[in-house]
């Protein structure tokens, strides 16, 4: 008999379990919303309930699921299961997530951070089998990471290996979401690329210049335009958004190869924004890194989309556990 | 019986050969210039030589050497042994160092890149002792960088990884060895603070500012101004010496919280020019980590001084085979 695993993906709108077999097979699914106003005891009685009904619905008793893990946004502390106030999850403080699943459902439970556990579940999955170093990176609300090495994650001395997001670049540059200037989260982001789109059209019409596709996808609202707009404009070959996606793949080519230079890894996957955008983003930031890379780990890399897509959230939960 | 190692050091301007015991205690050693005009041939006929001399030298029979360790400058490959042209080495072109020794001493021979042996000898006997994650980067002619996990070098896809001196922070910067511009290395090895405190002192000479004791040090000749002298105009309170340790401090700290935000290292271990300097550069680089990094990698990091000095070069060759 094949052992079946819980996913748990927990997130500050929504939460979601799966039950999977051993190979990733998603066998059931619920989904509901966090409501994290809500706090975080509403939250585990709704999702002890979700864990519940996933396993009915995967035609499973509770005595089949050997193991539970959890994707959550971090900071939190694998060792100990407890997670520490993450920015989206309100009245989540210190909050013992892998002691209160494991005495709810007796199995072991494993808890990560969801960029860690998206790295992982490519490496299982996805675009990342078969390759000994996969550093994985979001780009999405926040430039998240993860680094797997020979199918581990790495964690660092205190779970907050990865952090590539905020590899400041700029230090006078735009202000982050963490506090800091000019991290490639503050330049590369989907928020940040809109700011920088939003800015760029306000002074091109402050110069009386040619309008931008971009406004005609938002119909004129300057503030409307988000980093979707940027990608389909200069899919029609937008001057004004070509040049943005341009610098955006200055700065994460930028960021890429420093990293590239440390980790010297044999693929780097590339989310959200970079798979919707393909090589029209890809291109651009392969050939910055291979220019600002050193000469040996610029060859040694690969820099693909990630391949997961929708799936990636499930899957994450999935692959710590199978 | 314990058992014995050789270690081989080879730099562009010297060769040494160790014969150590399993603690790592030294009990022989040979140094000889590496001529290094003279090619590669030369070189390993020396060591050839120079290896049984040190053996002699530690009163033991060649039978009682279980393994040599080499310490070299890269590029190389660790898994095959060949060097593949090191700048200070010329000649020394695909060569297969581990196979020529191998099958001269019929005895294991390990090879690695002097940054990664450093770091690992800092692991095994130095500053490093105890911690899982440790980050050495030295602070020379060059600014290397190595990697130790689990008391493991950290190679990555192709033997590249740790490449810390070439984070490039400022794109329009000065140009590095290595051909790019702004690199880390270009900003803080010897020869970057030597040169920024010569423009420094021109800069200051074409105001007619007052002098500098840095240029005392050097009875008035710019030109001769190194980051010893520097160091040394800093500790008396000159203050344009002490505005280019500030500088300094600033280049460092920046490059190594970017490294603490992806490799959430335990320690960072810091070598020669920080070694010399002490806190009067070390207090200023903590202060700047601690400002640029996130909180919680930035709470887990030491920054210290390495502690091998001189010993260094030894202990690097001899870590990989005890």
């Amino acid at each position: 008999m094949k052992k079946h695993v819980v996913g748990i993906d927990i997130g500050g709108t929504k939460l979601a379990t799966v039950v999977s077999d051993s190979t990733g097979h998603i066998l059931g699914k619920v989904r509901k919303p966090t409501l994290a106003e809500k706090g975080p005891e509403y939250a585990l009685g709704l999702l002890f309930d979700m864990v519940r009904e996933t396993v009915r619905l995967a035609d499973l008793e509770q005595a089949a699921i050997s193991a539970i893990g959890v994707s959550c946004g971090g900071p939190l502390d694998t060792k100990t299961g407890i997670v520490y106030s993450p920015p989206n999850l309100p009245g989540w403080d210190a909050l013992p997530l892998k002691t209160k699943l494991e005495s709810e459902f007796q199995v072991p439970v494993t808890i990560e951070n969801d960029a860690n556990a998206s790295a992982l579940a490519e490496y299982r999955f996805g675009g990342g089998r078969g390759y000994n170093a996969v550093l994985y990176m979001t780009m999405s609300t926040g430039i998240g990471g993860g680094i797997v090495l020979d199918g581990q994650i790495y964690h660092g001395a205190n779970d907050s290996a990865g952090e590539v997001g905020h590899q400041i670049l700029l230090p006078d540059g735009p202000l982050c979401g963490c506090g800091k200037r000019g991290c490639l989260e503050a330049l590369c982001s989907g928020p940040a690329i809109a700011r920088r789109a939003q800015a760029a059209i306000r002074k091109q019409l402050t110069n009386k210049k040619a309008s931008t596709t971009m406004l005609t996808l938002t119909d004129g609202r300057i503030e409307d335009v988000k980093s979707e707009h940027v990608l389909e404009a200069a899919r029609t070959g937008d001057a004004l958004a070509l040049e943005l996606v341009s610098e955006t793949a200055y700065y994460m080519g930028w960021g890429i190869a420093n990293l590239v230079n440390v980790l010297n890894p044999d693929i780097v996957l590339l989310g959200t924004i970079a798979i919707a955008a393909g090589d029209l983003l890809l291109d651009p930031i392969r050939e910055t890194v291979s220019k600002f890379a050193m000469t040996r780990p610029a060859a040694a890399v690969e820099i693909k989309p990630a391949q997961l897509g929708d799936a990636l959230g499930d899957l994450a939960a999935v692959a710590l556990v199978v």
